[in-house]
């Protein structure tokens, strides 16, 4: 796929900011690399003056900017999302680097889009938000200080992406097309029905069953064909429960 | 040379800039890349309260910063010196891009300090500072719009300078157990079983079935407890079929 064409393939979601500034802020670094597509969640204060200010040349991309209230409502109909985070996690898939990452959610451009979720600016992502983003991304910085400004993440992601969208690729092999965002959730959501009704899974005292097996399968990047594999086993043991 | 100690012979010189919050912002940038050399060429206004609070975490980087009055003070006694420019220029030098510059900056860390030179937010840098430094820089952005904000623009080069300079990759999370190859074999003769006793596979007219699944899990490389939770959730379909 033509680059340019990739990034627009792109959507930067930005979880709970907190400061209008670093909205405008991140729209401009994203208009830099070429990118335009900007979700946000729940944002603290939108639209604002500030945001507008700090966005300079790009308040196109602040004016198209989609504001919604839940990051699945943000990443839904994409093929792969990446949650750049900081902090190592419990049950933690392994981390890529910002420049690892940017190659694999390009490469998934073909299937649709992809995004790529920054959190709020003091406390990050929660654990649940980086569950539900298949691709956990750290930004190698100083160990010993590594709290990057909001908007200066979001113009380093970006750039990686750019720099790997124009660099030439070799063919890409004929690969199977992912299930979209919704289709998995689908299958969990189905799952965890199946579970219940059989008796292995309780609502009451859940465990940690269904973010262990979200994360399993999330790190599996699940194929459409599989998710219909899938559905159709737990169908079939659905109906002999019946 | 070790990469920290490289890092630690780069000079970030900022010339003439206007916004004391960007001479913040960039001392804030430095820093989660491991850098720490700043120098202030003729800056409008410091020192200044809010270049203070935009760095952050980042105030020792700020209070050794040197303040000087020319470009020439700033690169004496540097081995090498790169000036970031957005423009062409007449008679230019062919110019580098960041992450060539990066490693070629940082090959020169062995011969002494070097330098990065960056210009004031609306005029970058006149002819005759570009010619001052031995190597022109450019960050390669949209051609439509490449205005980064200056602070960006140095966090973008001191990640690519730490890019370099370590070649570093994530801390590795704690990873939990794989399961053997006879767990998982285990448990697809399981699955198969249990498909099987549902109606879903028909071992007489099994298609694809089975090699799909097994493609999957075996991309996700199957931890120990996970396979045992599968195992438990096949079990309780298992006993409400019988």
């Amino acid at each position: 796929m033509n680059g340019a064409l990739a990034l627009d393939r792109v959507r930067i979601v930005l979880s709970r900011t907190s400061h209008p500034g670093n909205i405008g802020a991140a729209a401009r670094a994203m208009k830099t690399m070429g990118l335009s597509r900007l979700w946000l969640v729940a944002p603290q204060e939108h639209p604002s003056r500030e945001a507008w200010a700090r966005a300079s040349g790009a308040i196109d991309v602040l004016d198209a900017a989609h504001v919604v209230s839940t990051l699945q409502e943000a990443l839904a109909g994409t093929a792969l999302a990446a949650a750049v985070t900081a902090r190592r996690r419990e049950l933690a898939l392994p981390r890529l680097h910002a420049r690892e990452a940017a190659a694999e959610l390009l490469s998934h451009t073909a299937d649709g889009e992809v995004a790529l979720v920054f959190g709020n600016e003091t406390s990050g992502l929660t654990n649940e938000e980086v569950a539900i983003c298949g691709m956990p991304v750290s930004i190698p910085a100083n160990p010993e200080y590594s709290s990057l400004n909001l908007g200066a993440a979001v113009q380093l992601l970006c750039y990686e992406l750019r720099m790997a969208a124009l660099a030439p690729r070799p063919p890409a092999d004929p690969r199977p097309e992912l299930a979209t965002h919704d289709e998995v959730e689908g299958f969990l959501a189905h799952l965890e029905r199946a579970g219940t009704q059989s008796g292995f899974h309780d609502p009451a005292n859940p465990k940690r069953l269904l973010p262990r097996l979200r994360r399993l399968f999330g790190r599996a990047r699940l194929e459409k064909e599989e998710v219909s594999i899938l559905r159709g086993l737990l169908t079939s043991f659905e109906r002999k429960v019946d």
